[in-house]
């Protein structure tokens, strides 16, 4: 067995999607004063490698907390959509490019989309014309009823709120952020468990992929 | 396969360790203000159901997002102090009370401690004589090398200091307030992977138990 971290690290000051709060995470207590380190950290729910709750779109949609577990933990696969290479400023995500991989676009399918993004997460420039799904591509998962759909983009398209609200109204979670993508092979287990805020929209989650290996 | 939550909520305001940071999740933008939900959330390292690593109270300690995550997820035994009921306020666990379940207690084992004492989490009593390791039961865990002790106490000891040092000492990972034990076999698979907070201390966990069931 090997594990994959697929998360981004979460630190002080990183930039966060414009508008949201900036990260904080600072020394609350120290050894040398109190005998003890501990930290107060204070972010926006989809800070870095985060999971969004129907709830961050739609006013009856389900709460993270909520979400059954069975949902976030099994068999995914990877949909490598610039093999080797990474998707340009600005580039477009429409149908014709995920019907390439429609196999994996099964009901109820863990689906997670590189396009090589990630290597900006750290700076303004993560959020800054990443690779987007066309309103049409977004329909077109929906339409597929996956259960999940994870990304290294900070969020699945340039235009968010059509496009959420097309994913996460035919209930398809979003993983947004995740790293590490190029270390994967196509077919691995996710585990992708969210920080437990009740009755909210989303969290910061510690998402990792398990392979199987011959040992 | 079966999934069991072993994380408490965490909730705006709920109680904290006496001295940490009291939990804020407030709403950051709303649905009917700015056309999305997100919240702000601002707490301690070591708030509702969360992982200590030895940073927390060794210098030279690891930090959490160093911690491989191979030790985080595996096999685990309960140990079940209380079979049925609870250990009451102010109940101390000795080496002899350890001694009966001695083989749980192998070089690398994960081996969560039940104690019913998860009861009266979200309430200050949650804090208030929670049973506790005497130093010679914390020093007798330390000395087998385990790799990971979990309780559903808030701290190992009413004494955290030296119970804390020996057991991070010894690079036994701490994982503090799990819920939900009384629901879990004696043997299962857990994932306890922890918030990415680069360079510090402990994080919360959402902590999950992993069944093997007959289909």
């Amino acid at each position: 067995m090997k594990l994959i971290d697929l998360t981004h690290p979460l630190t002080d000051g990183q930039p966060a999607f414009p508008g949201d709060p900036v990260p904080r995470i600072r020394p609350f207590a120290t050894l040398a004063e109190n005998g003890y380190n501990l930290t107060r950290f204070a972010m926006g729910s989809h800070q870095g490698t985060h999971l969004d709750a129907p709830f961050h779109f739609l006013r009856d949609g389900g709460t993270v907390d909520r979400i059954p577990l069975e949902r976030l933990y099994g068999p995914a696969t990877l949909v490598d959509l610039a093999p080797g290479g990474a998707l340009g400023k600005g580039a477009v995500i429409t149908p014709g490019m995920l019907q390439l991989h429609a196999s994996a676009f099964e009901p109820g399918a863990r689906v997670l989309l590189r396009t090589g993004w990630h290597e900006q997460f750290g700076s303004p420039a993560f959020f800054d014309g990443y690779p987007s799904l066309t309103i049409e591509a977004a329909r077109w998962i929906a339409a597929r009823k996956i259960g999940l759909l994870g990304m290294d983009m900070p969020s699945p398209a340039a235009d968010p709120a059509e496009a959420h609200q097309a994913l996460l109204g035919a209930d398809v979670l979003l993983l947004e952020a995740v790293a590490n993508l190029a270390a994967l092979p196509r077919r691995f287990t996710l585990a992708a468990f969210p920080l437990k805020l009740e009755g909210r929209d989303g969290p910061p989650v510690r998402a990792v992929a398990i392979l199987d290996e011959p040992s």
